[in-house]
């Protein structure tokens, strides 16, 4: 069956314990959606283009395919690495050619970029980065990692921003704990990641309670993160998903803390006096990751045409 | 008397302490220069008013000027006050409309932006910089600053970015001092600028021997600042300038310091197997500012027509 209508999107949020997809046009045209359990690379994309391919007999043909994805991996198309995760702790997806399966399937134009960059681009399309020219999406969840829209661009540079591992000031006496990262030990992902958290206090973050000393901390560390990057990328807004980042009681400690770092020496409204929608949580909710895979796609259909 | 040749563009590096002025198309062909004290506004920018408006009777008429300025500015055209000096501790300068002073009396395009973004495009358009889509252009001097251009921009975002300020681990058990920034102390300018180095060790940096221990220090804020550069914004390129920067025996030391402190983590030759070529010092030497006004001149020209 021909599609007639407007254009029909396939979407891939593929995270590490699980991928997402769906087809559509937008938050209020999600036509079908599945979950896989992340296995190997074959057996996970192959759930996907069955998913895909019993869409198009159900709804009509896709136009384009948007796939964000955990990396690290190369978004950039003039390389011939294109497509593949980069070398990666996850077992059996080094150098995994996980566009190259979906371009065997499916001769229509297909997006691929971080999942941390396709949650950017939703959240500028439908949610709280509408209008913005400059501004980063972060996620404080099971591990760190943000996107950023620079000067009206999506931000990959030399690969793609790794920003969840600066690092951090890390007082010995006051938080005695060395970090969970592997590559840096207390960077802000080893400090302030959930990992962390579970690790530090013995229980995850969510049991915590909304007065536990936990947050103090966890709050300097996102604030000194977001500070430096206020600094460095000059974003419009700063936006903060994630199980973690999206904890009603934490985002007021982050923003005043943010605020009180910075010290006045950004002398913008936004930070001084509006605090509160410079740095917010996502207005897509959870769905800014596979709704920014449908703006991945759609974004990749007007360029090709 | 017409100039009948290539267009002649006026160029401004605004300083804190001097102004220096320039008529040209390139590195090549630099027709006049001066130098004028930084004084007022007003008078500082009847020196640049004279000077232009006497070349152009030498020279010929100029077909833009390019302006790049110390900040906090406005580099915004949108603003209200686009062209304006923001509040700065400088004196007499705060919401100085220099851009307004120069509209006044030159009816051609006028860009302004930073001393660093200027910087930046400059060796973007001669220097280390060429062909290249995303790079940090960093000067460490008296005080510390950095530009950026990102994916075929120069970044604004917000205002502009302040990367000099980020918040770096200090240890005060090595270095038991304060910092000099009035706003953060400790911050990577107050521990490490051209005037931390003079109160820290009692005499300026240029008059430290190569082997004193003051670099082993130096190198290691640097190298700090530039690891959670290049994991934040993904340059293909960082370019050292400045004072500072500039010090031949200290490039190897925060060379090696970054990639060490990286460990791994971005996985790219361009830092794994050639950090030399990727943490350099300017192609353009001290002249990144001024012919980098040149290169704002010529993009305004470029864009207006």
């Amino acid at each position: 069956m021909k599609n007639t209508q407007a254009p029909l999107y396939g979407a891939i949020e593929g995270g590490g314990t699980k991928f997402i997809c769906a087809v559509g046009s937008g938050p209020n045209n999600i036509r079908a959606e599945a979950r896989f359990e992340t296995t190997t690379p074959k057996e996970t994309m192959d759930h996907v283009i069955d998913f895909f391919k019993q869409q198009e007999e159900n709804l009509g043909e896709l136009s384009a395919i948007g796939f964000a994805c955990f990396g690290p991996l190369d978004p950039n198309p003039a390389s011939s690495t294109y497509g593949y995760i980069l070398p990666t702790p996850k077992s059996g997806w080094t150098n995994a050619n996980v566009v190259g399966m979906l371009r065997n399937e499916f001769d229509i134009p297909i997006a691929f970029d971080t999942d941390v960059n396709g949650a950017a681009l939703g959240e500028w399309r439908w949610g709280k980065a509408q209008g913005l020219q400059t501004f980063i999406y972060l996620t404080v969840g099971t591990g760190i990692g943000g996107g950023a829209y620079v000067e009206g661009n999506l931000l990959h540079g030399l690969i793609h921003p790794e920003m969840g591992h600066i690092l951090l000031r890390h007082d010995m006496e006051k938080d005695p704990f060395e970090g969970v990262c592997p590559f840096h030990g207390d960077c802000f992902e080893g400090l302030a990641s959930g990992v962390a958290i579970e690790k530090r206090w013995g229980m995850r973050g969510t049991l915590l309670t909304s007065d536990h000393m936990a947050w103090d901390l966890e709050a300097d560390y996102i604030a000194q993160a977001l500070v430096n990057y206020a600094l460095t990328l000059s974003p419009q807004r700063i936006i903060i998903g994630g199980g973690v980042g999206n904890l009603s009681h934490l985002l007021p400690k982050v923003q005043k803390r943010t605020r009180d770092l910075i010290n006045g020496y950004i002398q913008s409204p936004a930070i001084l006096e509006n605090i509160e929608t410079y740095i917010v949580n996502p207005g897509l909710g959870n769905r800014s990751g596979m709704l920014g895979a449908i703006a991945l796609a759609e974004q990749s259909l007007q360029r090709a045409s």
